[in-house]
């Protein structure tokens, strides 16, 4: 029923004339938007199929959004690809997408073996300029059906293998509207987007902001002091971060002031912010709102939002996550799926015209999180009288590290693929400036136990097992250090995803009667003392 | 994917405790009002197959609300039936949507031929409160579909008969989300209910208060003092009514001062307000938005807003119904369904998830409005360029009387009925009381024509060719007049159907060259000098 064209077309009939974006010096009416968007609909629509996929490579700008908007609205897939991510998965990604163009503000010479991936490379530059202008318009929208994946949004997985998850036309409309139940924009909000596009928290805004008439700021990375000049600059009212850009903007704001009055609200997610870093932000942010979320790329993105969060300060309110959003249900149940009591802890399953269709090619693992309708999150948490969800764990063993999220076991993987680690356990410690860190505890071969041997008999989990079997013959430990094994990390990882801190120790990990690496025990005591709802 | 029982569900799980309703002395929170619902729909399962049809026939009440929310929660359809029609156009409502029980606070002994009509019918007093106590609690929303018909709302037809209107879960979730992003509620608003609800703008905001947390508070009619002294008494923030209301709070307010500084929104609809109207409105109510809304029963019911209407005053925008409600697209085409230039008068489609399905067991009515998705709304209009729709006439020659829509078609029809007419005409004229009063010119037999011919060899139009031909002999026309006629409708419709004023004329109506009655000529002097769109 609805589509990405929706909003595009009521912008165009409503706000014509209005200012619609900022990037730099660029700026764009709702009309240049709209308009542009039809060019590269009729460019997309030339050169591909029904159903390809489009992928783009590229830090944020108005061609970014551009192809964001246009892509699903010509019938085909946008793929954002994450610019932090390392060859090897970029690779991964494009080959199982099976992209046909590749769009990306990056030289041919940094690409590498990607352009030979796809059948095109465009810059997103002059090349895409011309592209668009000698296309012809397309009519936004045409044969596309709400019930049509609109992207393809790559995330890491447990198991280490990236996973594309597909948002339908009707998923991203739906949270567009749930989310406006919390974030409530008019045709007067300037909202200023500081996550990278590629992340959900980047693009989220987009169809509400162009619905509803409001203006969208875009930079091509977070950087407090000029963001909080440009709120000054440009009158923003709304943005969106994570607890580790309240804390730089705090300090920022702290050391040289702006006047920040038109900051009417702040949305942040991707962690819980602790009370001090509340009551920091709404000292130097005093006219701001302060609004938690908490989602998952799987729910396009949003799950559940508490309004108000600044007169929490103080009270175990601020460790939630907030109440499910309008238009979205949640359960916390146990095993057999049965609603616990409030207040008892279990596994976190969300329902709602939100939810992801499943992931691109990968029936098995959709049907282990999408049962009789309901996402199966992962996460454990309980809810609490007033129907606040308080996430006490993640199942899946996520650390987020400067707003990017980090899969444990895809870094475990990685350092199973060193023939010198034994046994590995990676978990999130604090860290003041990227909210967490990751650290890798490592056992290496012949140090602990005799080489290739499982300890004391346990049962190491199966993901284990298999990496537990090296590429390559053992080399000799004795010349392996935590440097030679963050370098054998960053060749298969991203950056943001190679451990911070490598401890290597020679006694066994902790292990449950069960065989499972007690990650608690291991991370227990970095979080000693530190206020924060995931133990 | 969502269904009525969403927001029920909701709103125990975030605010049990939290006030819900006031219905006079009778007050329930959430956690009540869901947990009487439950019960409610307990006992309509028992009662009842599922798609079967539940009538009622009330004032407003919270029972009534618990009806129209249980019903649809219960996975059967909720009939509001008009309180005001007569006795003939009940049964043809309740005959032709075959419901099994119609709830009622009428005595019996009102109720005459119509409970022959239904197996059963209960009493919304001591009877219902039984039956609700004895039922067992029903899982809401179990085995609904959001593509299920949640109700039939009935219409007045142009064909005289009335039509129920199909809405489904999703027709009215998406409704409610569409409504929120122009009227956003919040736990903290209370919404007064002005209209009543067996009409869409008397339940149309029932979904939205319960998802956000709201409280609504219910009378069993419009009166401008008690309203006043409510919205002073339970600092009312919200809410919607007809301009015929704004008059009378207006006037009374001028009256008799009250502190109304918590209304701060006040929707209107159904008709235009005048610049003057809403001027004298925020003089007396100057904390209050005012936000102008345009709809129909088959949008479930919204198509248009405009916000801060107030900031118009004195503006060709006042009497613009607004902007297509984000969610909903709209259209101004020409008779081949061309889109028109911006300015250019044609008639107003409308489309969107919200959309009903069609008229209940009337294919062919439903094909004629509902043609590819979009939904022809008969009603003439142009878009000016910031995309505000300006009504022009109403196609379907829709009077809207207090907030009533009467269709003149079915008012000729009635006096057809009659056996000395010869030929009539209805329209509204300007009244300052209901904003617009039903008129009637009539030609009575042996006037002006030579008995039963066809006046000047004009062609009738269809309906009332079929109506030309007399229930009865001719009587003596002589002893006819207007307060006969007046009479012989209020047999036929509902008291606010009835026309106001009769003229009887003697010479022939005027008509167009392919024999249409020219009704714009007739209507034309009573509405010279009066700022009004709909001409």
């Amino acid at each position: 029923m609805l589509t990405f064209a929706d909003p595009l077309i009521r912008a165009e009939q409503c706000f014509s004339d209005a200012p619609a974006l900022v990037d730099g010096s660029a700026r764009f009416c709702f009309g240049e938007l709209v308009e542009r968007c039809r060019r590269l609909a009729g460019a997309i629509r030339a050169a591909t199929q029904r159903g390809d996929r489009v992928a783009v490579l590229a830090t944020n700008s108005h061609r970014v959004l551009e192809l964001y908007l246009a892509t699903p609205s010509a019938g085909r897939l946008i793929v954002p690809l994450n610019t932090r991510l390392a060859q090897p998965e970029l690779a991964y990604a494009l080959k199982d997408c099976g992209a046909r163009i590749l769009l990306t503000d990056r030289p041919a010479s940094q690409l590498g073996p990607l352009s030979g991936l796809v059948e095109r490379v465009i810059g997103l530059g002059d090349d895409y300029e011309q592209w668009i202008a000698s296309a012809p318009a397309a009519e936004l929208g045409a044969d596309v059906d709400e019930n049509d994946v609109a992207g393809l949004f790559y995330t890491g997985g447990t198991t280490g293998t990236a996973k594309g998850v597909m948002l339908t036309h009707r998923n991203k409309l739906a949270d567009t509207l749930h989310l406006q139940t919390c974030v409530r924009i008019t045709a007067d909000d300037s909202w200023l987007v500081l996550s990278p596009m590629h992340h959900a928290a980047g693009t989220f805004q987009a169809l509400l902001c162009i619905w509803l008439g409001a203006r969208q700021i875009l930079i091509p990375g977070f950087d407090a002091g000029p963001v909080l000049d440009l709120i000054e600059r440009e009158r923003v009212t709304v943005i969106f971060g994570v607890p580790a850009m309240l804390t730089a903007m705090v300090d920022e704001q702290a050391a040289r002031s702006r006047d920040t009055s038109s900051l009417r609200l702040m949305g942040y997610g991707a962690a819980p912010a602790s009370s001090r870093l509340l009551a920091r932000f709404h000292e130097q942010f005093p006219t701001t709102e302060l609004v938690s979320m908490y989602g998952a790329t799987e729910l396009a993105p949003m799950g559940t939002a508490l309004e108000h969060m600044e007169r929490f300060i103080g009270t175990d309110r601020v460790r939630s996550a907030g109440r499910a959003i309008a238009g979205v249900r949640i359960r916390v149940v146990d095993e057999e799926i049965k609603d616990l009591a409030g207040g008892e802890i279990g596994q976190v399953i969300v329902r709602g015209p939100n939810v992801m269709k499943g992931y691109w090619n990968k029936p098995e693992q959709t049907a282990s999180v999408l049962r009789d309708g309901w996402y199966h999150t992962g996460d454990l948490g309980y809810l609490d009288a007033e129907g606040c969800l308080h996430l006490v764990d993640r199942a899946k063993d996520m650390i987020v590290s400067g707003g990017e999220n980090v899969y444990s076991t895809e870094v475990e993987e990685a350092l199973y693929h060193h023939p010198d680690v034994f046994e590995c356990a990676v978990f999130g410690v604090p860290d003041p400036r990227w909210g967490e860190a990751v650290r890798a505890v490592v056992v290496l071969r012949g140090e602990a136990t005799p080489d290739g041997a499982t300890p004391d008999g346990a049962t190491l989990d199966g993901a284990a097992l298999d990496a537990a079997a090296p590429d390559a013959e053992a080399t000799n430990a004795k010349a392996t250090n935590a440097e030679t094994l963050r370098e054998h990390c960053r060749e298969l990882l991203g950056g943001y995803k190679v451990p911070k801190q490598i401890e290597i120790r020679s006694e066994p990990l902790p292990r449950s009667a069960a065989g499972k690496v007690l990650k608690r025990e291991l991370r227990a005591p970095f979080w000693k003392g530190h206020e924060r709802s995931i133990s």
